[in-house]
């Protein structure tokens, strides 16, 4: 069973982020004026809707699952990997910066209600009047909050001049060179916002990228979504580490969210990082995704030797090769030299590490035959110009595995820093 | 927590299925003679590596989650809804019918070894030869059986002129009408075969489906595929009903496992139903899949009261309109006309009834700033002659709600009856 993490304290009642009072929303739904975009500059949690129900999710399950949503980095990059993910990138279509604050004060308000396990907005699923639309979809009450985080972020494509941002870009907000054997499909990469939903239950994931959209309608729109799932589903230390499609360990050598020395060095942005209009990232991190197919038929018709070889571990353990546990510390160097664990090694990248958080896809089948599978790549570092573009560049390079992968999709985006109670994602860069 | 379902005596050591012993199949690997196609004439399941760290992966994790393959009937169709869908249509390749009784041997032989939470073939995922590509592709390694289930069935299209099968169809295996506003994608509809994969785990289930599809290369290949969440992951009886993407209860009037009196009415083809070379089905079932995308933006817009119009029961209890209780009897022509539940309520259908698995799917966006999500239905049932064409005609003519839906892909097949020891999936209509 998952431990039971305290209740956060900042979940009712729900702190309106824009000024706007319970009774001015309840009248504002009361007279039809909330359509499709649901809310105005505020929504406020349903207060008296907690889902209350048993829970019916498994070991994520249970009311006392909740992450806390404020602090001083945002949830979902440190914290201890869930079981299901849902991501979302985003075209922001509001046309001044006023609506695209409004859009993240009701986000904010909105990812409180959700990340506490609650219904959003008055009334809930259905206790709103019957008259309008629910302000909740409501398939995701009984679920309870699941470990729910939501971690947003801002896209270089936000620096453009639409919203008087363009100074504030951080210079480490690089746009990501072409790399060899890049198949990106353009209209599954990048956007303006992307959202991570990752909770211990696919729909409380959905459910929670669903109501952002909704709440987003006529401001920002959809504009790719991946599935994924395979992480533990509880954050029992003595679990196993998770395997990729490849049926390899993947992210024996993350970081743990308890070293806060290696994170604060490697993950989140320092104050003197980035001066000026800019300096407002100090506390966020950076997110680099990538949808990479794997070609699992390829590889498994390729001998165990071969593929411990390419991947630089032995496949039953994870032990580097030539030792015999997991987690044995090891020279990369004594590594076969193209094998991925050897290239990606921070010893081989001046000292670069990235904290992942990938999850496993499979998209359906790709019409010849074949599962559409493979990694969601995810990984928050501190500067993507020390960390992710150079061990991709030696790895598209240089990797034996880079035969079996292709990368289909991919973004970069400055994750916000923590939202402080009362305040609202992305206030740092706004309120500027 | 599950209830201990007691381990399934079956499983070690598996029954070669179609004569090969050990010994034989492990020079057969040695001999490199394995590639793609994993096996001959039949898969042995690694007897010493049945999965053994402790569990990640919630709730139906653990050892003793295992649901029996052999029986009467197959399993995944009465057995308690697991968490996760992995359902996969394949177009048979075979040319002879000999080919495809060994392809639904070597399936078989597998689906013990992976319902018992084994790896597949002998030596598994790492303990075979070095040079020789292993047996099992790995990423399922920890994850125990996690209650999965692979239920297996024949379409129309196989009893062609290809396998002399064409006096074994089925009187009650017709080819589905169109029904009015029906937009089905062809290369997502059909199949020779179908395999429906469900555990507690995800990995769990694509893992399953992954196995099948390498062990068929040659004969058989994947059509198409669809994942599904979004059921309970226990079968925890206090468990709430599950809620579809329209965020009402699901599956309330579905007929219990334990109500063996209205399986064998409804459900399980009795031998009565079928003469001569179709007699072979008897003890199976019928299967009908709909991939039903979702308007859900545009339900997101419609009142309260509207939706519970459409739908016919409340929202938050599920109770049907006008009774407080969420499992109220109730009189089907007291709820509105076009209502969904009164028009697909068995009295109104001369007494039919479908044993619903279906289960919730998001599959990214539509290019048009939505979610690509529906339901896709999973129904089971003794004719759908009697059933579901009749239900669905009703259904398409009149249904308030078919204004929110859209069926996108669709497929029928007679489901085998189980397995016996010693036998294989379909012997019942192979060895006729």
């Amino acid at each position: 069973m998952a431990p039971k993490t305290p209740r956060t304290t900042t979940s009712a009642p729900a702190a309106p982020s824009g000024g706007v009072s319970r009774r001015g929303l309840l009248a504002a739904l009361g007279s039809g004026a909330v359509g499709a975009g649901l809310v105005g500059a505020g929504v406020v949690a349903a207060e008296a809707s907690a889902r209350s129900s048993s829970g019916s999710s498994g070991a994520g399950g249970g009311s006392a699952s909740v992450v806390p949503f404020h602090g001083e980095h945002q949830a979902g990059i440190a914290t201890d990997v869930q079981a299901n993910l849902h991501f979302a990138a985003f075209d922001v279509t509001a046309t001044s910066r006023d609506e695209l604050v409004s859009l993240l004060q009701d986000w904010t308000a909105a990812a409180v209600a959700l990340t506490a396990g609650k219904e959003v907005g008055a009334g809930g699923a259905t206790g709103g009047r019957p008259l309008a639309p629910p302000s909740d979809t409501g398939e995701a009450v009984d679920l309870h909050a699941n470990r729910l985080t939501l971690t947003v972020g801002a896209g270089p494509s936000l620096f453009d001049d639409r919203f008087g941002l363009a100074a504030a870009r951080p210079a480490a907000l690089v746009d990501l060179p072409a790399f060899p054997a890049d198949a990106l499909v353009p209209e599954r990469s990048d956007g303006d916002l992307c959202v991570q939903a990752c909770a211990d239950d696919p729909q409380v994931a959905v459910h929670a990228i669903r109501t952002l959209t909704r709440i987003a309608a006529g401001r920002a729109a959809v504009r790719w979504a991946q599935l994924g799932y395979g992480r533990a589903a509880t954050v029992d230390p003595g679990a196993p580490t998770p395997r990729n499609l490849f049926g390899f360990k993947d992210g024996t050598a993350n970081p743990a969210a308890s070293d806060t020395a290696t994170l604060d060095d490697q993950v989140w942005v320092q104050p003197s990082d980035e001066q000026g209009a800019a300096a407002w990232v100090a506390g966020g991190s950076y997110l680099v995704a990538r949808r990479i197919r794997m070609h699992i038929e390829t590889w498994d018709r390729t001998s165990l030797q071969e593929q411990e070889q390419v991947i630089g571990r032995t496949k039953g353990s994870g032990a580097p090769l030539g030792h015999a546990g997991e987690h044995d510390a090891f020279d990369a160097r004594t590594l076969p030299a193209s094998s991925h664990v050897r290239l990606a090694h921070p010893s081989m990248n001046g000292g670069a590490q990235m904290l992942r958080r990938g999850y496993n896809f499979t998209d359906g089948t790709d019409g010849l035959g074949h599962l559409d599978a493979g990694l969601f790549f995810l990984a928050y570092q501190r500067d993507v110009r020390k960390a992710f573009i150079p061990i991709q560049t030696a790895l598209a390079r240089q990797d034996a595995l880079s035969e079996y992968l292709e990368h289909t999709a991919s973004g970069v985006w400055a994750v916000f820093p923590g939202v402080p109670q009362g305040g609202y994602l992305g206030q740092q860069l706004l309120s500027v």
